[in-house]
């Protein structure tokens, strides 16, 4: 079981578009550009985060993505649960139902044992995506790494976003 | 993100086996039938069980599978990882060392907050896996879902053994 590498992707993004001053947004192709990841594929998963209400998309010239809500409301899990959704990672197929033995009616009307623990876990699992915010991201980001990432926005800011007008987003 | 239905079948399995009495074995056989499983394709996840030391293999007349350990010594998190392996679920493929401005040397001693983050989230759904050990399971399930699956061990048991003889495992 791995989540996909969109994952790592769209967590990154999201932490970048937390830099972008004011009401900046920025284009996929330098998101992309930024991580050296496929532009197509990116902007798939860009397109799932503006889907579920994580980024928003903002035509025009100077247009790209930006965050939908401030750094603080947006939290690891949005962005996982962005691109893998909400369904249950364990999958209960009510096999105690079946074969020659099989337990039915008031005995399975509250889910078994075993499924129960295994959706506990993901309950876990999924508090603790939900403890982290994007801006918890950016805080825990060392000096370097904003530094890297503030510079390089500021180089190609308002230019780079005029070279994507019309196909930016 | 899904777990394979091969891990609903190995925790039954599990909970089956810890209901055998005494030295009993059960044959991959008889346990797909109780499930109404396909044969083959449980029999990959008991060999699967018995190479990660959750179960024993026994071979002879009667021959088939035990729990390895006593029920208590056996974590749903045992079973999900001789299955799934203990591979992180989120891959980091470090693309704050990529592209343009690229974070490296002493920025990347340590793991991003992203990486942390998933990992941190991951580490407790194994801590809740690991809580429940199979004894939890049988000590969970009602007087039905036990008495209908031992009434079935009674009546199949010695001979049911015996029919298995030489390729029960």
């Amino acid at each position: 079981m791995r989540l996909p590498e969109g994952v790592e992707w769209a967590l990154h993004s999201a932490w970048l578009l937390a830099l972008v001053p004011d009401d900046g947004a920025l284009p996929a192709r330098r998101l992309a550009e930024f991580y050296d990841l496929p532009q197509p594929y990116l902007a798939k998963i860009l397109k799932s985060l503006v889907s579920a209400g994580v980024l928003t998309a903002v035509s025009g010239p100077r247009g790209g993505f930006r965050l939908a809500r401030v750094p603080e409301e947006i939290s690891v899990l949005d962005i996982v649960e962005a691109l893998e959704g909400r369904t249950q990672v364990f999958r209960c197929a009510e096999i105690r139902q079946r074969g020659p033995a099989p337990l039915t009616g008031e005995a399975c009307r509250r889910p078994c044992g075993i499924a129960t623990v295994m959706y506990d876990a993901e309950t876990e699992w999924r508090a603790g995506l939900a403890r982290s915010s994007v801006a918890d991201l950016v805080a825990e980001a060392g000096p370097a790494s904003i530094g890297r990432a503030s510079a390089w926005l500021a180089q190609g800011g308002a230019a780079a976003a005029g070279q994507d007008a019309g196909g930016a987003v």
